[in-house]
């Protein structure tokens, strides 16, 4: 067998609450399981273990673009083949094409002799991301790579800033079964907003970021409004507004969508509540007879990680 | 001589780069000094030793209508005599009135026996500013009363959390010898922003808040760009760009308008630095013969506080 690693990428919520666009977080569950492995071919191999109809052709495909995006910069003609057990479902909003992306550029960049750095590694992910939504966004990809908290401060020129978040914090999400296109999550919002919602989003946004940092869970908690994409995106998803209410009512920290949707993401500040909290979510979800996942996890703090290295 | 107490109020700067309308922060230099002393009297007595034409009614002295708000709240009758030397001139853009009203309420608060919180003043002085300018603003009166970066998260309900800065950052502040009216200053601006000038400024305020907590001067410079009010207000302030240009260039982290202006502030992290960016950005508007004070200072940690009691 050729040269590979075995690593776990994870899932990720992106615009959290008041972060909308520039906050992410990564969570431990659920995650992707993908072997990475050098090969002699003149071409990279792409192998679907999860039979969710992953693109095989290395043009199509965000991980094979990521990583040659990598190789150009590097001057490396080596390619690779990718085994993907993915767990984290396409279109549910917590960031599939993301691990699969950031993912591929960690596992080929171990194989290569870590050229690279975990933050120097986040363009080459983001390759991956324009190839699936059409918009360069690290918002999924920095967080996986990362783990933790990141904000996005800027694209230009990009900065990646890891946000310290409390000792111990925990995330629900809950993925109904249906499905929204994340393109037509972006064009339905407006491309103004009122100079009053965009200095409350502003406030919230340096509250939460300040909650993190000094863990201060009540102001998390009171900060986690998102005044800009919610109001309107959560149209698209059924039972929202209950959903949220059931988190609240449980004892989360906060309840907003997860990425562009339809996954919905609560913060709680210990496990118990994490659970009850997710277990509500589904509840709703299961009263108006659609189906859900919930899962329940810390956040992740260390990013992508290795399960085992094969030579 | 009736009890008193003589008192030193900050000057604050308020819109803090993209923390336009919600972040402020308190400087040593300039501060009002206030001596507040009881008297028997109907009704309070306004003395003006800094001839700068204070209104003397006091119905319509910041001051006074502050006081009367916490006197309503606590169900008392006492009266004050308040003499004022200020050192903040008023329509600086630098909280002259923030200074005459956080110091009136703290000073007859202390004279009462402290019944409130420093934080639990923020919304009598906050009455001040609304006689002031029309709007109970607290980015200035709240770090005048607490010390240090303070944020206003939000105003319904008041959520004022203070930031903890560096050890050590600076202030220059110059103040241009020209009058803007604060009305005319917030009619300029525009009712509506883009959605992307709206995400550019909340990554920014959340990485300059990140910056301050975390002491990382990189991305408090980084972050010190304001895209909504900055570039509209900016044109009421002649010679802004090449002070800001000149500021800089001297090494100072970041430079924008003090409140609504025409004051304009640079942050710098040692004193050398703050001193020669306020030299250079008076030099602009001398060299265009418009006169101006510059005030070098570290950020006020402490915020009011009282120089001697009398009584």
């Amino acid at each position: 067998m050729a040269e590979g690693v075995h690593i776990f990428s994870p899932a990720t919520v992106a615009n959290v609450g008041p972060g909308f666009d520039i906050l992410g977080f990564a969570i431990n569950r659920p995650g992707d399981e993908i072997l990475v492995e050098k090969t002699e071919g003149d071409d990279h191999i792409i192998v679907d273990r999860s039979g969710v109809g992953l693109p095989l052709d290395p043009e199509r495909n965000v991980a094979t673009v990521a990583i040659d995006s990598m190789l150009g910069h590097l001057g490396s003609r080596q390619k690779f083949q990718l085994t993907f057990l993915k767990k984290i479902a396409p279109g549910s909003g917590i960031g599939s094409s993301a691990a699969s992306s950031a993912g591929a550029v960690y596992g080929s960049n171990v194989l290569l002799g870590n050229p690279y750095t975990r933050e120097e590694l986040v363009p080459f992910a983001m390759k991956g991301e324009e190839t699936a939504s059409g918009s360069a966004h690290a918002d999924n990809v920095a967080p996986a790579l990362l783990g933790g908290f990141v904000l996005v401060r800027s694209y230009d020129p990009l900065d990646i800033i890891s946000i310290p978040g409390p000792e111990h914090i925990y995330c629900s999400v809950v993925y109904p079964e249906i499905s929204i296109a994340t393109e037509d999550s972006r064009k339905i919002l407006k491309t103004t907003v009122s100079l009053e919602k965009a200095i409350t989003q502003c406030g919230n946004v340096a509250g939460l970021v300040t909650g993190l940092i000094t863990g201060n869970f009540r102001l998390i908690s009171d900060s986690m409004h998102d005044v800009i994409a919610e109001p309107i995106r959560s149209f698209l998803i059924p039972e929202y507004d209950e959903v949220k209410k059931a988190a609240l009512e449980a004892g989360a920290l906060g309840c907003s969508i997860s990425g562009s949707g339809p996954s919905i993401f609560a913060l709680s500040k210990d496990e118990d509540t994490a659970h009850r909290a997710g277990t509500e979510m589904g509840k709703v979800f299961a009263t108006a007879e659609i189906g859900s996942s919930v899962f329940i996890s810390p956040v992740n703090k260390q990013g992508i990680r290795l399960l085992t290295k094969e030579s």
